[in-house]
């Protein structure tokens, strides 16, 4: 059985658009939430499953995995052995689904551009 | 003169697809970044004018105005008077352009959902 | 063997100062970094897993657990039955060591202050 | 006239352990609430106000002084040239007074140790 969006009528869009913003929210947000986490090897499968927890409860989330670049953890000794999450350590993929449509997205640093950049792979039909 | 997108071929969708998962990100990072700010009618003007601003250097941001309810913050005498920034309080609005369509999207409090809603109000063609 | 402290040099103060101060930091990390998290009943043992091993990376944290209140987390139905992690769902116990020094604080909210209190409940003496 | 400490009960310390703690919070704070940032040259200053103010509002501080280094924002062209703000960016001066003890803090990055130490300055007697 179908849940119905009970916010639809606040949109004035299409159904692949709608996948896209509800996308690029989920993106915005486990990015701005967990940049600046403590981060050393010990907590970096913790926080891993966390952040892939916490976008799977919200709304329309399909699937998300998240993994943190472990070549970036440098292993340094002693009591400031720690670094903090950055952007760029981040590889996220999300499927969004809003009704007949899935946003196929991803979160990776382009070296190119020495930018963390959220893009869309694909938006395809299917099945509600 | 147009700025040209370098990260335009990541991307498998259209224009106002784009616009939408652009105004989603942005929507999602003002939320995550700011909520739970340390908040009182002193540093409110202050805290609005710089979620503001983040927002406006990000790509393809025309406009944005974020207002904190002012009613929300209630007159506490003492010392522990201040509180942090809920979601709940915020009223973002924020025009995203990418290319030659325009999404107009906000951020509001809908009392009956009991929720801080982000939606699409419009996307429209505009001149790039 | 004892790990040397490589910063002791900055600091002007006694070893208990130092270890409140630490204590301290490790407090309004943890509620600044993880508060607007969003949170259902089916990511909330992930998330407080997440925010004890985050804390537990830190300089000089002997021991810390953190307990989010479930009674808070409400179960709604339909796509918006998420909330977002607030400061007064937290109950966190916190030991921090600095040489000599142990600091046993808490952040827990309290009902009489409507307020999240972080507190030193004791500093003690302890082996190194 | 005096403020009267509604919480002072549940603490175990003596007054300049208190503000230690105290300062220890507000510096985790202020790191862990703002960094991820979008950042420019264009919304610096208003970044900075702000983290300046909501450290003003929290209990016990008698002064705050926050800077952003512009040499580390570098000017890039195009759409993807702004930052987010990293821990290693910033420099804050922090005073906390707790009754008759005064705790002067900074957080600073400390090239030798590659770290954003933030440590006690100073503890001093005050006038109440």
């Amino acid at each position: 059985m179908k849940r119905k969006d009970i916010a639809k009528k606040y949109f004035r869009c299409t159904n692949a658009e709608r996948a896209a913003f509800e996308a690029g929210i989920k993106l915005g947000t486990v990015y701005h939430q967990f940049v600046g986490t403590p981060l050393s090897l010990e907590n970096v499968d913790s926080l891993e499953k966390a952040m892939e927890a916490s976008l799977k409860v919200q709304p329309f989330v399909k699937d998300a995995r998240v993994r943190i670049d472990r070549n970036r953890i440098t292993k340094k000794s002693g009591f400031y052995k720690y670094l903090t999450l950055e952007g760029s350590m981040l590889d996220v993929e999300l499927e969004v689904q809003y009704e007949d449509k899935l946003a196929i997205c991803k979160l990776e640093y382009v070296e190119d551009m020495k930018y963390p950049l959220m893009y869309i792979k694909e938006i395809k039909d299917c099945k509600e």
